[in-house]
């Protein structure tokens, strides 16, 4: 027997099918419940035991989207999808992503795949163009981009860079020889406890900074005390990550000052942008960047708020060397004369895996397709969003706005206690027309709204305004 | 300025054409030279130095990847592809890939993506049916899948949970608090020393452990001496790391004797079989496996040798409490019901980042396509054609054939010294019509050729012999 392979004339058939049904599915998306409420172990059950002895009819798998999966998602895409942070994509990016999977290049090494590996480079230029970043960080000077798969990978390998320079170079051989510590504001996301805790410093490798009460910023004296109590007490600062746009409300911590604390130091400065980088591609919003010539690395997510799907993390560093240093192996089943000379970019070396795909190729696509102007014009249509929406939440005087709202997301609240808040939030959830998460502020039960899909229009933030008043609880608890 | 965003209709146009340029590549690329000849920054040099300010036409964007890319790309799919090993797709795993890019789910929790999440964990139950894998790494038991970009992230994910282990849960609060050691042998991959340098063990952190002369696979005794030594100088042993199919010659390491040892001296066992673990899906290739009970866990890529395009390891763990204990962070914006409920599985405490793709919809598509039957065609004409190669070899005193060649690769060489050697590879790829790597065995300088596309044909491997013997350097060095 020979395998059934499907040859090129059967994939075109099938796969205009799929783009056809991928073009409905985004036409339609708006009639559908945001989140499904079947319980846990709905989709499983109607997937069989185990693989089918003889390959199936493509149309057969095809129509098990609709019955088997759809009804089992929460739509990330949905026009009222306003949980977490997006993760949006666009039809541009879904193109680009598929041409690199028919391409299927493994580009871990320049010569296992030159235009892979330049097309990255260059697109990582041209979002440090877009974004105004330094010039420390284009890949002209010493320091450059690469995409990793999440700003989660992007902390943890500017830690292991920073603790490779703090240990002045004894890491990569000799592993951890003394306590290390990263510093985060309060406010600081829970992959930067993860990275400390897979560098093998632990969790007690975090130091948690103080924030102002106010803004939720990273408070500058609270590290600068910090610094000094660590180092008093022989515990070597590796590297401080900040954040322009925390999780929990989108604050932007001080870079000014705690880069100026940073070189004081003689600490690796990360800043991490997931979310907000992508305002910086509007001028008006690049205040929250200010400092930025600080960092020795910064990422941000193409794939939170600019239209590229995940995954994609726009990662640079200041020095690529220092980051290669670290990282690098070298066995001998992948020398080649290209790494030898010393003038390519092996990308393998500035991450954690080996592998990679082709993903520059989406945020080639989405450069070209909307250009510098559509990407502002996508930006502004979210901070516009949300800035109406905060109105409508100020108005009500049951509601309070908890947070400034620089960018897209609205941290709010009833003037009620936690449990009325989370029964709020319950609710509008509950019915499937929209769906919101949440967070805690000041230690209060908040509710955040964050608009991010290129489907959201005004309308469905009056709907989902609309829904959220129809359900606040009858008699709600104690005025908190 | 509203944004220009892809409409679902300009999708549909748009996607077809993508689908019939990708459709037209596959059915041209056995006309193509495999490689690229151009000088670094050749590709790069195509591109402008900056982002449009203004979106550009679909139609320029898809002109370009015939003018800009594909001249500048190593052509993994290639029918005569045969270096490092096969990262081979197939249309079922794009097709696949494409609806988990239109749906544009993000998987971190199973709240987020109850479908993306419970697909997920029957693939990878399907997927430990159709390789016969131990009853323990079912998620009906207390084990359990699931999908890493890469058998190094698996590999890291695997040896932070051994560390864990070994500190007797100190590590994950207090980090690494004395010298925990990974034992691999000589032919371990590269990998296996990123892990151990990123979670702060250091280079010195691995014990490379001796190899059978002849077959090259961990020699049990030398484990056994490596584990002793390090017990006495206070070294706790944390992890070995077996392979199932090296990647310089896929060696098999003895799992039965490996596995009583770990059980002896309390060592989680992590068995990477990247590429021939999809030889698994045939019973007569099962011996190789033979030993997996002992295994704390284990991974293989279908996105090597199982038409399912990258990034997709299989990871499996015995103990999944284990894992996510080691694993989990957890923030308040991620808090739910169904977390809280403990009745689901939240595949970020499974792995490094936060955020996840839905790849387990291009294995479900690849695994109906094929069916059984199907997989185990493509993993048979794999293994045939590689020892139809290899009898070439054989036939021509002037090669020898340096290693067993149980799967799909072949290691061969002239029987002339490593200048010779090396030469006769240089020529062979340069002359863009097939392309092969290289290894060292036994400290001699090694051709690797490695078959795995589903397009490579009987006549693939003919030319290529053709050109291997017409590109012999007229005056051989000194026999070595």
């Amino acid at each position: 027997m020979t395998p059934t392979h499907m040859t090129p004339e059967e994939f075109r058939r099938h796969g205009h099918a799929v783009v056809d049904w991928i073009a409905d599915y985004w036409a339609t998306l708006g009639q559908r419940p945001v989140t499904s409420a079947d319980p846990p172990g709905t989709v499983a059950a109607r997937l069989p035991a185990g693989p089918p002895e003889l390959g199936e009819a493509f149309e057969r798998i095809l129509a098990d989207l609709d019955t088997v999966l759809t009804p089992g998602l929460t739509h990330w895409q949905h026009p009222r999808f306003f949980g977490y942070f997006p993760a949006n994509t666009s039809g541009p990016s879904v193109l680009g992503d598929l041409v690199g999977a028919g391409l299927g290049v493994q580009g871990m090494l320049w010569a296992t795949g030159p235009a892979c590996t330049e097309v990255e480079t260059v697109m990582l230029d041209w979002l440090a163009e877009l974004l105004d970043l330094p010039a420390r960080f284009r890949s002209t000077g010493t320091g450059g981009g690469v995409i990793q798969d999440s700003a989660s990978s992007a902390t943890l390998v500017a830690v292991l860079a920073a603790v490779h320079r703090a240990s002045r170079g004894r890491w990569r051989g000799e592993g951890l020889d003394r306590r290390y510590r990263v510093y985060t504001s309060s406010q600081g996301h829970s992959s930067i406890e993860k990275a400390a805790r897979i560098a093998g410093l632990g969790d007690t490798g975090i130091r948690t900074v103080g924030v102002d009460p106010d803004t939720l910023a990273m408070d500058p004296a609270a590290l600068r005390a910090a610094l000094e109590a660590d180092l008093a007490a022989g515990v070597v600062p590796a590297a401080v990550v900040a954040t322009i746009g925390t999780t929990s409300t989108t604050a932007v911590d001080p870079l000014p000052a705690i880069g100026a604390l940073c070189r004081e130091y003689g600490v690796w400065l990360h800043v991490d942008a997931a979310y907000a980088g992508a305002a910086a591609v509007c001028p008006e919003l690049r205040w929250s960047h200010a400092g930025l010539e600080h960092a020795d690395s910064y990422c941000f997510d193409p794939h939170k708020w600019l239209l590229t799907g995940f995954d994609c993390d726009a990662f640079w560093v200041a020095d690529r060397g220092e980051l290669v240093e670290a990282l690098t192996v070298m066995p001998e089943f992948l020398r080649n004369a290209a790494t030898e000379s010393g003038a390519v970019i092996d990308y393998r070396d500035w991450q954690v895996p080996l592998g990679r795909r082709f993903r520059a190729l989406k945020l080639w696509f989405v450069l070209r397709w909307y250009g510098v102007e559509g990407l502002r014009a996508h930006i502004r249509s979210g901070v516009a969003l949300a800035a109406r929406f905060a109105d409508r939440v100020r108005a009500d005087n049951r509601f309070e706005v908890v947070a400034p709202h620089p960018f897209s997301l609205v941290c709010f609240r009833l003037r009620a206690d936690d449990r009325t808040n989370a029964e709020l939030l319950r609710r509008v959830n509950a019915g499937g027309r929209a769906f919101l998460t949440h967070t805690r502020v000041r230690d209060r039960f908040t509710l955040r709204l964050a608009v991010g899909s290129p489907y959201t229009r005004e309308e469905d933030l009056a709907e989902t305004w609309r829904l959220i008043t129809g359900a606040v609880p009858d008699e709600p608890g104690g005025r908190a």
